[in-house]
């Protein structure tokens, strides 16, 4: 059994710089320093940083005033609110906020504050999207894709959640366009998503059967799963290497591997080394890998 | 044979302005007016004008400065350098560009003023589209369509030549917005344009043929046709009714018409009479229009 990983498998910017943040602050100091939500949408990433005495907090209010010096910000941003408490609370901030998110978040208010109708096209759950709508407004309209939106007039300004599919944007803007007498749009997608989605696409076309590795709360992560499942190709998405089953590769002479953006490569490799085990070639897997 | 002529048939707006001004100025001169360039794309109007008094120059330079007294500008408008020049030059000078045009004009010159690379979607021989250039500095780009289009990152601004048919524009914006940092368009397109054309397609839905009518010259009488062509119904395009054949009408049942927006009703009337005296029913035509 041959075994190529995608290049662009993993962390992206956004999200090892986050990381190396969280981790950095746990070799500073053991006790003390919290994220605000989960740093990433990892569960092993975070139970690592758990494990060395990173602390998640799902709410501002959650934060314990007597333990806590240091805050974390999640690489998917906060609302500006929760932002404007923690800045007056005395704690230690420290903004892992992706820089790409940020500027989703500078681009909400400038189109808020040029007057624009808001338009995000992105999940209205998500963290992300939640730091961002406290942006650009109350009177912001969230989209998860086209058959959400309703026609405007007047001037409308779109920015889109950073891993958002192009295609969804592309079908957005041009029915937006023929309604808008002004169309202003921020794409705010993050290339790395473009590229992994586009990789994943390459390389599902040559292999028998593709696993997605990565948290089952990452959006990015179940976006890939769900895309390389649309190209026909047999595909399991999953966090960790024990949810492999052997069966899955009888028959089977060549597995893609490809990971969302907030999957650690520690995790990657022992999905890798799983395969191994069953009968793969690591040779040729790890051939393909960054070159 | 029964007739129904397009309740949107002729004059849009801004040419019945600017033919209302034209003969305005006549009525008070009987000399030393002229338009630059055609006032609209319709030489039957245009020669009625001329009849009347009011001349055509092609060029700035062609203006008799002895025997002119007032310069009327022609409703797809003229560069900005042409303007500075007329208003320098000591005529009287009579605005009778379509305010739409003129609007087209002004975004132009906002988003160069603004730092956006500018795409004007238009015909770069069309004098509206060479008017709207003047204003959008040396480093416009125009395209006819989306095959043009060269992708192009940083600040992309669009306009659009205000006759382009919207379904051009949806095209252009979902190619543009994928490669764009940031995207800002006007939807100039005009209204009249759009309700015309989507009104040549339900009325050439229903009748065995279609005729269209107007100047040869004239982009959105020309692209009606083409358009109407293009649904399958069997189209011809006149300009006056001395083209119709009355072979044509063999075995046709129902007979459509509409008009460019540079089409005066007058020839509209004949087109109609004529077909009446081939034998078509002219109380079922003109029950229809403008009801």
């Amino acid at each position: 059994m041959k075994v190529i990983i995608a290049k662009r498998a993993g962390f992206c910017f956004g999200v090892k710089r986050a990381v190396d943040i969280a981790f950095e602050e746990a070799k500073k100091k053991k006790i003390g320093v919290v994220t605000l939500g989960p740093i990433i949408h990892n569960p092993q990433v975070v139970g690592q940083l758990d494990h060395n005495g990173v602390k998640t907090v799902e709410d501002i209010n959650h934060i314990n005033k007597h333990e806590t010096e240091t805050v974390i910000i999640r690489t998917h941003g906060i609302p500006i609110d929760d932002m404007k408490e923690l800045d007056s609370s005395g704690f230690e901030v420290i903004d892992a906020t992706c820089p790409f998110v940020k500027k989703a978040q500078q681009y909400a208010k400038l189109l808020k504050d040029e007057g624009y109708k808001v338009v995000i096209l992105g999940d209205r759950e998500h963290p992300e999207v939640k730091g961002i709508m406290s942006y650009a407004g109350d009177d912001v309209l969230v989209v998860k894709g086209v058959e959400d939106y309703r026609p405007m007039r007047g001037r409308v300004g779109i920015i889109v959640q950073t891993t958002k599919q192009v295609s969804v944007l592309k079908d957005l803007v041009s029915v937006a366009v023929e309604h808008a007498l002004e169309l202003k749009v921020y794409n705010t997608i993050c290339n790395s998503t473009a590229l992994r989605l586009k990789e994943t696409e390459q390389l599902a076309a040559k292999v028998d059967m593709m696993l997605i590795v990565g948290g089952k709360n990452s959006a990015n992560t179940t976006r890939l799963a769900s895309f390389s499942a649309s190209l026909g190709v047999p595909t399991h998405h999953v966090e960790t290497c024990d949810e492999i089953q052997e069966a899955w590769f009888d028959g089977m002479e060549t597995i893609g591997i490809t990971a969302g953006a907030s999957t650690p490569d520690w995790i990657i490799d022992q999905v890798e080394k799983r395969i191994f085990d069953i009968g793969g070639s690591v040779g040729d897997g790890t051939g393909e890998r960054g070159t």
